[in-house]
């Protein structure tokens, strides 16, 4: 069984997440990049080294492509939110992507992530 | 410049197409299917093959891969509806998905497409 | 360190391989098998399916693809020569390659791969 | 038909194709690099990306994968020799493969590269 993130761990990881462009997903503990390819041949190679990666990790992204744009949500099914595993392959893809166009004004800045509770107290 | 599908392309081509699952988008003219394969590993080599086919025809499905389910929608930028494009890729996306499962039950029925006008009168 | 087969389990799995066609490579403790799909496309999803495979069980194969044709050699380095990871590889190849032609007539017949011993007896 | 290079065309796109590492095949009127990837992840990406260009151009390179090498022949069957579907296909791969490590003491110089004839008289 896969741990879901706790606060402490939340406050060491998503920040930087955040910063190279990761959003929460409103009403869901879940992560979400965009990015904008140069053509959909390099969203493509992105996607087939990605898949490798998930296949790996036996962790899947949520991820819809259209053209040269992919749109990725991270969660871990196991654990219904956020867990290591997610932090570890947003890494991986923030890596893979190179120098890809991020568009960064979707969805909900981290902050606002839907996570273990509204109080934010660590267990 | 490619050509929307006329009236009579549609009464001609897209009965065969929802017999086999596609289904319209509410509100836009396009169209949608979604199937389950057996792992990410199938999915993977389905969308494999749809890429270098999509790359080919110069022709790329909005799609989202969640797992072992691959959700696809078409339509034609170019002509902003569908074309004889998005015909012939449902078709080959048909012949490639094999005996993948397909979910029958989501979007409109295909008499609800959104498609030349009200009317249904052939310019 | 992964084992190398040992003469039973030679003796119980490579007959069935070489059924399904693969063979002997001359002065190796490989083997080798050589596929013709209808397309470089199907060839192309067999591949990619492979790959996920492989970089799941990190053990990865020698390929060779031109066109529609995919010859493929496995051994492992860990061991200098076949073990587990072969087997349980081609196995999985022989499930992803459907019905693609096999060719039959190249490399040596399997009674003559160059395993653990000159004398080539069972125990 | 495609054509097969003249002498004049050799002369003008060859030398750059063997600076970034592409060598002749002995025996063949074909061209040959090999790449070293820091990983099968990026090897197979590079493929991915390829495997795009090759269906949508047509032309399919003879290409040999183990782990995170990929060692590429190209020549034009159509016309038994180079064309300048092998001189855009080098360019194109010269560009996706990126930072890779090129191997280049193999095969022959491209100056003794099997081409149109021994004298080396453009028609």
């Amino acid at each position: 069984m896969t741990e879901r993130l706790t606060e402490a761990e939340r406050a060491e990881e998503l920040p930087a997440l955040a910063e190279t462009g990761w959003r929460a997903v409103p009403g869901r503990d879940a992560i979400r990049k965009i990015w904008t390819f140069r053509s959909f041949n390099a969203a493509w190679g992105f996607m087939s080294r990605v898949a490798l990666v998930a296949e790996k990790m036996n962790h899947h992204p949520e991820w819809t492509n259209a053209y040269r744009t992919v749109d990725v949500t991270l969660a871990t099914h196991d654990c219904d939110g956020l867990s290591g595993l997610d932090v570890r392959m947003a890494k991986r893809m923030d890596v893979l992507a190179g120098a890809a166009e991020v568009q960064r004004d979707h969805s909900e800045p981290m902050e606002r992530l839907c996570g273990l509770g509204g109080g934010g107290n660590a267990p």
